[in-house]
């Protein structure tokens, strides 16, 4: 607990409650970077604030979120940031550039011009260094020894908050680590499928961003893709693994994979931000004219992330190779996928596929 | 944001900044209960404190840890702490056996006698009443108005903190959940035994509490579990699936599952707190004295978890029916593990398991 200046006024005492109890508020790593970095910025009249996070396996810092400012990744000791993540010490400079400890590596890649700075370590409850917070240009031209006080009275409730934060993104990581892997494993059952889970969710994500869709909507999307074929696991290896073409009871029972995915996922206990992501995994060879499998569901009764993955299941079919025939190039899957539009695909969705290929893969005569 | 009377002294803000600082260092919800509970009781000097859970889908409330008292559920809207839970309004009575809303039942069930107490809404970043924090028996007879005001104070912190610790044993929830799934699937490949990986996760677990290891190292053990013979997916359906015994070729095979699992979990990120994981599931079939697979480790060269590990793996098995063999009784399975203490087992993971086996299914006289 830092030492409370005795001058600090009431008010501030309320203010330093409201914001502790802000930073309290939000586990989502990239949002609460984004918080504490622009009421900290506010409160101490400055232009910027950059949150660095410890990764000691690396012996770096890295920051994700910084105001106007790309991913910077800085080693542990070089640089006031990393001198404050090695001592723990509050820095406060009043001209970078005067301080033989400043590196103007940063700023010559970002363009921007330091010049008075304060930065103080962020530790969590166990007392280690997870953090550092670095506060720039104070618009007066200096940090006085109040916005010090007040940094370190904030800094203890971002230290915390960061330390929360980061062990729910490890623990969002790991599932997504698992998952993956064991998409990765029934892609590998059928030979020619692999990776092919990894690409329909980075597809979906991809046209799901072009349509503007929320972090955690694509974050439902991902999982959906990851699990939306794991139905597999039921089917016959003879079936799954057959060359070439099925017959017709074959081809019934592949298709039955995606119910069989549904009835896997119906057992799981989905949390709250989980709920959709049985239905758009069991929905993704739902056509849009309702021509598809297995419920025949048509235009918006089929949710939008099944929408989107339908369009990313199949660009990623035509564009893998196959026991008898080769892949197509992206921009022949592309035309293929536009002649079912309104047919088997959702016209906005599409438009978003187009966009995101677009950026992607360029115009065809740079395919 | 609670407004704070102007008259509560400065000691006062220091001690809430630092109790709203505690509450967002926990995001475990078991660790947060008791840590909301023991400060809250000391602080407002009352004999108990119990965190309400509302559980909307339910529409009741649930209190997990509650110093002294089992797990206790209310309907939503009976009790006080049901009728805080529907109003959102502070509530605080001098003796509750004069206030009608006061549900006499929970003390009959507890043998608790509750006099004066004060209760409250603890509320998220989004406004939402997600629980209801209640104080029970003031040491001086009554709860001043000074009380609740320190209450609102710090419920505001406890909210927040409660919402994150619930976001995460949501996600927990839901990993778990997805891992027993994909587990059971593996299980359901190979007939005979359906619900085995549940049961070593269940078993393991028991074992190791026996052993007093930490909830955590509970967690990973958990884990290990699920995934212990995911490796079985590499395994032909014909050597998995043969009904009888296998040649040696097949037993080769077969027994090469644990190879394939630690493959398979090495493409996995495992966080900090996981990192166990595939140490243990790959080590599940090695022996205390060295004869086992794959890697003929022995003693303490194997990680704790995968000794008990096991116990539980060969319990399961001797204890469940095959082709060739009926079910033994679980007193025979300990008997024939037994033989193999020192070889095949250690000897103090099988002490804990027998107290283990002994709670559940008692003396053999009555099996």
């Amino acid at each position: 607990m830092p030492k409370i200046n005795d001058r600090i006024s009431e008010d501030k005492f309320k203010l330093i409650l409201k914001v502790g109890q802000a930073f309290n508020s939000v586990i989502e790593i990239d949002r609460l970077f984004a918080l504490i970095a622009s009421t900290t910025s506010k409160l101490l009249e400055a232009e910027r604030c950059s949150i660095y996070v410890v990764d000691t396996e690396q012996n770096m810092l890295w920051t994700r979120a910084a105001q106007g400012e790309n991913r910077i990744v800085v080693p542990i000791g070089v640089g006031i940031a990393g001198v404050v993540a090695r001592s723990g010490e509050y820095v406060t400079v009043d001209d970078a550039y005067d301080d033989p400890r400043f590196n103007q590596e940063v700023d010559k890649e970002t363009g921007y011009r330091t010049k008075s700075l304060i930065a103080g370590p962020l530790i969590n409850n166990s007392g280690e260094i997870i953090g550092v917070i670095q506060v720039l240009n104070n618009s007066k031209g200096r940090f006085s020894t109040d916005d010090e006080q007040l940094l370190r009275s904030l800094s203890g409730f971002a230290g915390n908050a960061l330390d929360n934060a980061l062990l729910y993104d490890e623990l969002k990581k790991t599932f997504h680590s698992v998952l993956q892997v064991l998409a990765a494993t029934i892609d590998a059952k059928h030979h020619y499928t692999a990776g092919h889970t990894a690409r329909v969710a980075d597809y979906s994500c991809g046209i799901a961003r072009e349509m503007e869709l929320h972090e955690d909507e694509l974050e439902v999307l991902r999982v959906a893709a990851f699990l939306h074929d794991y139905g597999k696991i039921a089917i016959r290896d003879n079936v799954l693994t057959k060359p070439g073409k099925l017959s017709e009871e074959e081809y019934e029972e592949m298709k039955s994979h995606v119910v069989k995915t549904s009835e896997i996922l119906s057992k799981m206990h989905f949390s709250e931000g989980y709920k959709e992501v049985p239905l758009i995994a069991g929905a993704h060879h739902e056509k849009y004219d309702g021509s598809g499998y297995p419920a025949k569901l048509s235009n918006g009764d089929i949710p939008l992330g099944a929408r989107i993955m339908a369009v990313a299941d199949v660009f990623d079919a035509l564009t893998s190779d196959r026991d008898y025939r080769e892949a197509m190039k992206p921009h022949e899957a592309l035309e293929l996928i536009r002649k079912e539009v309104g047919t088997s695909f959702d016209p906005e969705v599409f438009a978003a596929f187009e966009n995101y290929f677009n950026r992607r893969y360029g115009p065809p005569s740079n395919p």
